[in-house]
């Protein structure tokens, strides 16, 4: 991995630089010299000089000589994905994912562990920090090789901080400082984020199909939530609580109380909870044979319950979906009018919930936006599975780890344990 | 005024320097060469160089000696705001106003004219063109004082190609080249924005009482819009037509038919032209004689009259107006949920319709979000008067011009008229 460079004060202008070069060959918009050198407008010296400084830091590997169209071919050069580690842990209500990527995001090694959110940050810290030793120690890691921690929650966080900021379903979490804890645990700079951006971010960073940059993901899932980016970067909000739509107001119907208090809110109305509770009402009611067969079975019905029913041809689960896929759409159809997104992802639990589903929602949009916004929409399943939320965690240490402006930023205060120093 | 310079081929890297210089005085982020120098990182004989280099490009003036904090003063540098004009042009439905700024965005000329922009592009931009040519003749400003065109319309607009798209109330405007008629006209480049977009930046931009990055600017009008900034910066939506929440679903009442064909809209039931279609009903039908006198005069209502009636105590007035402000407030409610700005301010002709009204739209935003997202939420009126629009055009062209990579992005394709060339 990555040899210790150290550098005197940093040359912020020199930094960009670097930053600039190693993020064009990671993304690869710009893999040899020549197209280094077209794209910064930095002449063929600094571009030896450069590349060199960073191919010696082993951030860049020489990789395999290009085709080329007349002339010397040129080497390309590769992102050294293996120079460090990253590590995440995605915590929701009743259990977290923990893993380790390369500097690609990609995960080498997860694990899944049942634990309560509610038993506060210190349990439920403890725990993930053991699961990551214990994963480190799997794939051979040191100490130095971690080079960024990442850690999703279900709650709002101030992203500046890495504090949650008054999570509902988080007790003791309020202000904990989570970036404190783990960064002076692994030695390395830590961000802390919210759920459903993170599963937004890793969406939008995922190389293949584009999402484009302005992305609206919604989670559907016990409650709703949504990810959104503009211009390729996380909108996060003034309090880092952007993208709460489950408590946005859709009904006048003051007859079911949503866990916030209040009532007429979108995820009490069409969340996953909200399925199964309509869904055991109607088992118990008598007005479903194969609800209340699954009913009997299970002690209780969830959302994936009520697919299977309407996929089997129950009329009242199929009622029951589309009536919760006309909401959400109704909602979302207000967002695209806002918003003007390019693509909707669907994640989340419920969203698997199949097709009858997903067209109510998609045939209520279309209904309801105006044209021009709906023009060139695309809305589709999230791509990303069961791992999508460690990915985008990964993807949000990578970020910032890789700004432009990173280098300058960190340097001064001292850099992440493995992390190669730079000097020009 | 600033004399012309040439340049070869622009060093991108060199290029971004000087942006940056250039900016941070602007901004008076950073005003002596030792603030520039410990900014940047620039050493002191790079920004002696480029800050000479600027200077004699008549973009910088040398300014005041600074009191300094021990050894040596540093003399302050100043943007050279008189080395460019910015023309400007807002047009609306019924008429247009054409203005001249200075660098900064100050406006030293404005005219108003009515003029009908369903008149189509070719004649709306011909009585555009006379008014400007007539600001500049009497601010005695050459063709090569011109930097820049910022043009505000009423409808949607793809930012990058600065064409209208698909605007229901300009026809004929739709994808018209509005960017190369002025641009040729003037000599100078032309960016073409929604004129809430341009609120929001006139907002986003004007010095003094900070907006933060994330505002929302809700246009209450005839219509209803918003200009979103997120990060400081004009979200503007995938085919450009973000902010459209006039035509958002607030009511399953299917009574009253929206303009753009359906029901239940928000701009049909809270705009201006709603307020005064219900206030004429109110007073033909005998339910309020302070309506039905003005009526009488005036031989139709306006939003102002039903504000006035209901300053003057009538109740049915006062009816009117808390009822749509609970309408706007509840849909701020849910964009409060899913946005999390900083701050909304109100602009519009309706907004000025007095505390009333601004209090029944912030109780209702107040008791339907979120209360983290509330908690340092600003609901205030918008700051800019009438020539709100003119000014965020200006901004636009500046952001534009002076964005960090401005002069790399402009240099090859050739610059403005009156703009320097630099070389390093």
């Amino acid at each position: 991995m990555a040899t210790r460079l150290t550098a005197d004060l940093p040359n912020v202008e020199l930094l960009d630089s670097y930053g600039r070069l190693l993020d064009l060959v990671r993304t690869r918009e710009a893999v040899t010299r020549p197209e280094l050198s077209s794209r910064t407008g930095l002449g063929r010296t600094a571009i030896t000089q450069r590349t060199t400084v960073l191919l010696d830091a082993g951030l860049l590997e020489e990789g395999e000589l290009n085709a080329s169209t007349g002339g010397r071919q040129a080497r390309s050069l590769r992102f050294a994905k293996d120079a460090g580690r990253i590590l995440c842990a995605e915590l929701g209500a009743t259990g977290f994912t923990a893993g380790i990527t390369d500097l690609t995001g990609s995960v080498l090694a997860s694990r899944h562990v049942e634990c309560a959110i509610a038993q506060g940050p210190e349990l439920v810290l403890d725990e993930v920090e053991k699961i990551l030793d214990e994963l480190l120690a799997t794939e051979g890691c040191a100490p130095e090789d971690v080079w960024g921690v990442g850690v999703g929650v279900p709650g709002p966080v101030e992203f500046a901080t890495g504090r949650p900021s008054e999570p509902p379903i988080m007790p003791g979490w309020n202000n904990f400082g989570v970036r404190e804890r783990l960064g002076a645990r692994f030695q390395a700079p830590v961000w802390v984020d919210n759920e459903v951006n993170l599963l937004c971010l890793g969406e939008l960073r995922t190389p293949g199909a584009s999402v484009g940059g302005e992305l609206l993901y919604i989670k559907i899932g016990t409650g709703i939530g949504a990810g959104i980016s503009s211009a390729g970067q996380l909108h996060r909000g003034a309090q880092g609580c952007a993208g709460d739509i489950g408590h946005a107001a859709v009904s006048d119907d003051s007859a079911v109380i949503c866990r916030c208090g209040k009532t007429g809110c979108l995820e009490a109305l069409a969340g996953g909870a909200a399925l199964a509770r309509d869904a055991e009402a109607l088992a118990g009611g008598g007005h479903s044979e194969p609800l209340a067969r699954i009913l009997r079975e299970n002690g209780s019905l969830t959302s994936i319950d009520v697919a299977a029913a309407a996929q089997a041809g129950d009329h009242q689960a199929v009622q029951l979906l589309t009536q919760a896929g006309k909401r959400i759409g109704a909602m979302l159809a207000t967002l695209v009018n806002f918003y003007n997104p390019q693509v909707i992802l669907l994640g989340g639990r419920v969203s698997d919930a199949g097709d009858l589903f997903l067209a109510s929602i998609r045939e209520t949009i279309y209904r309801r936006s105006l044209p021009l916004s709906t023009r060139e929409l695309r809305i589709d399943r999230a791509r990303l599975g069961d791992e999508g939320g460690l990915i985008g965690a990964a993807y949000m240490v990578l970020d910032e780890l890789f700004a432009v402006h990173y280098f300058g930023d960190w340097l001064p205060a001292g850099s992440p344990a493995g992390m190669p120093h730079l000097t020009g």
